[in-house]
């Protein structure tokens, strides 16, 4: 029994991340079934949903917060190419990773930006980025 | 000697916090002097007076991360504030920190939540904000 | 428009919390309703309805990572109350907050038994328990 | 010379986690012999040895907060078969590391049940559970 | 029963903290006893009584990791009084804690330097010091 | 152009960390090239130039800030390095990591002692330590 919320959720999260967040949502299920359904049905569906601020903000805060926190690499990788695939630029996105030496400190910052190459060389992002 | 960071980061302080945030590292400079002088330089002369992100984002990646990290509550006051002056509509303030509860759980989102209602009171934004 | 979720949620909350949760969800209602219905729905509705673990080892468990947090007092207390309300005893919650100074720390511990105290003072429960 | 709280603290610390803790322990000793003293006199000594609070609830709660933390792994891998080992179901151990992401976030509980598997894998333990 | 590792703790602390460290854990015992005694036995009668590291190193090493952490005020400010009773300069300490800017961000350092304004001037310290 | 802040923190980067220390900024270059001036000129150049408390000093508390939090473990063996570089003794740093067992929590320390037994390793430094 599908809800609404999931449907919704689905569609939102195919938006935000591709095909590839659908994969990992599918891959999560085989083992978690409910919890890939809450990861559908909350933070998509109900959240993501919400109008009132735009993709590419959410995707930006998304990122400040996962590079602050600094416990979280896999989901900072994901949420780096959601980022891109929401519009998003390379250099909106390393700035935001960069400034986060501010709140969270260098080391933050600087593993923020180890998983910032890693996820530009998979899409072929070239750095450094050109800032003339 | 006042180097011209220093009067870079100033300026961008005032862009940013208006007179409240001036305010704030004067009265820092009181016990402090040369952290208040970093303070202008590094995150103000070099990081926010850099091109390539919007003031609106950066000070919505802040309000995230301060709110993930959950441990900063007078500074969340000051970006909350600071999102306000150049230009973050209450709700998508509001829309951040809801998204909050996903990445850092929903005590982090409460609080974060408390200091929004602090801010807008002080503020005279009224609460609960018009979302029809 | 309720959810069957929410009404699943707020019977839950009831009774986790008692008549004192009710309340902080109503209040929390009067400037954030969106978030009010979301603190029902996901955590109440969704997660604490499920079968598979007792109310009694779900407060526990919350205890301990709130206390290791270290980031969330006031949610903290609510949970003391809530662990209270369901059955644990003192004594489990003062081991439980103690037990986390191996994991998280002395302050930590600390800082969550000074909760413990505010809570139990509330409460009329006497400290120090007898552990004869 | 080898004081009570030891003795103590070796026959709750198999009793916990089995061989394997003791095997821990004693890798630690050939590098750090002290703290490897210490790890067994003060969390099983004296913490684990108290009397008011169950072994599986001990376990729950160390679950819950070293997933809540996110920055502790190897030590959630230890208690995860720990937990295990005195008792807790798999299907209790899902719903703690679960419901951390009402109080830690989505990344903490996506990454506390990826140790999860990975224990489980090593056990023989089939995923998913069978949660009808 | 008092262990000999309480007689050299209580010895330990009241050298780190003075009396003032005493009349803290006193208090604590009022409620906690059990964990009052923990404090004395393990962090002050086993590590700070520990040769190889001198009081004024270890008491730095807990202003930076306290400050960092950024939840555990009350126990900074404990110990940030403990720094200056083992003979580190105000200079030092203030040093310590400007430098967590760059480890845990400028909030950490600027709530840790709150910490710090609080304890001076309970003792009289002046503001800013003289760094000519 | 290179500001004297640069020059200033190019030299004391190098006191600090030897050569290894400049090669990882030189590598943070080729992708971040302003990251890595920044890195040099806060740091090295504003922070660690500051008389007022020694390398040593600055060495042991980054060791503790950075195990205590427990997230940043490629900047804590650049730390553990750089703290024998500047001479700090081996015994030093295993006593600081210990006691973070205080403060942070056992995880924090076992893996903090984790990094310190690989960086020993690399500089051929054997374990246990001799602590007659």
């Amino acid at each position: 029994m599908t809800s609404q919320r999931y449907i919704t959720g689905l569609e939102r999260l195919h938006a935000v991340d591709g095909d590839a967040g659908v994969d990992v949502v599918e891959t999560l299920r085989q083992a978690f079934p409910d919890f890939a359904t809450y990861v559908v049905e909350f933070p998509f569906g109900d959240i993501y949903s919400r109008p009132g601020l735009g993709l590419r903000e959410r995707e930006l805060a998304v990122v400040a917060a996962l590079c602050a926190l600094g416990n979280a690499a896999p989901q900072l990788r994901v949420h780096l190419h959601a980022a891109l695939h929401v519009g998003c630029t390379p250099t909106e996105i390393v700035e935001v990773v960069m400034q986060m030496a501010v709140y969270a400190g260098f080391p933050a910052a600087l593993n923020g930006l180890a998983e910032v190459r890693r996820v530009f060389d998979e899409r072929g992002i070239a750095l450094p980025l050109n800032t003339a």
